[in-house]
């Protein structure tokens, strides 16, 4: 049981789209990531998903809308629901994630940017 | 699917000391609360419990150490493990708090401190 500092992990890493996890509970992740440029289209069949900025403006596309996300803003996405994660102006911003153990990142899409989390 | 800004969440009560849900996913519960002077000792039988500090300086008591979080740390107490959350110098702290669904925030006490969350 320790306190975890988030600017520590976010030092410990440099890729794009890489979630790694940084805490356990109640068969949930907590997850940092660094986004970049765009992700994919996908959606989580069984998992709802948490988008938490940290630093630089978050737009999640979705199907019907845009949600824009800018530092302290939040923001869930539910099971099933599609969704693209793009960062504005191509720049840089940090996330935490909450979501269950078993969610994969890009969903029920596996390609290239599929990635199995690490421990950070 | 919303955007929800803390800020906005937290400008909109006042109290010390209770929960307000602002999100809800896989079962679990997003919540903020201000934190100010010594809550009480408890533990949470079935639930692991995330503090994560966006404001201020959080003192987590253990039977066996303190754990100290400033604005930026996280903490994941584990079910079962007694803790007393306490503000540094009596200042109020904002807190961001993830936890299942059934989570009482006193634990397995019931007392004046005993709140049932509302959204906000």
């Amino acid at each position: 049981m320790n306190v975890l500092s988030l600017q520590e992990k976010f030092e410990g890493f440099t890729e794009h789209w890489n979630p790694y996890i940084i805490g356990e509970l109640n068969n949930q992740y907590v997850k940092v990531a660094k986004f970049k440029g765009e992700f994919c289209w996908h959606s989580h069949e069984h998992e709802d998903e948490l988008f938490y900025v940290l630093e630089g403006t978050l737009i999640i596309k979705l199907r019907d809308k845009d949600l824009v996300l800018n530092a302290g803003n939040m923001a869930i996405i539910p099971k099933g629901v599609e969704h693209c994660p793009v960062t504005k102006n191509n720049e840089e911003v940090k996330v935490l994630l909450f979501e269950p153990k078993m969610t994969v990142n890009t969903g029920e899409e596996e390609n290239t940017l599929t990635m199995v989390p690490d421990w950070i």
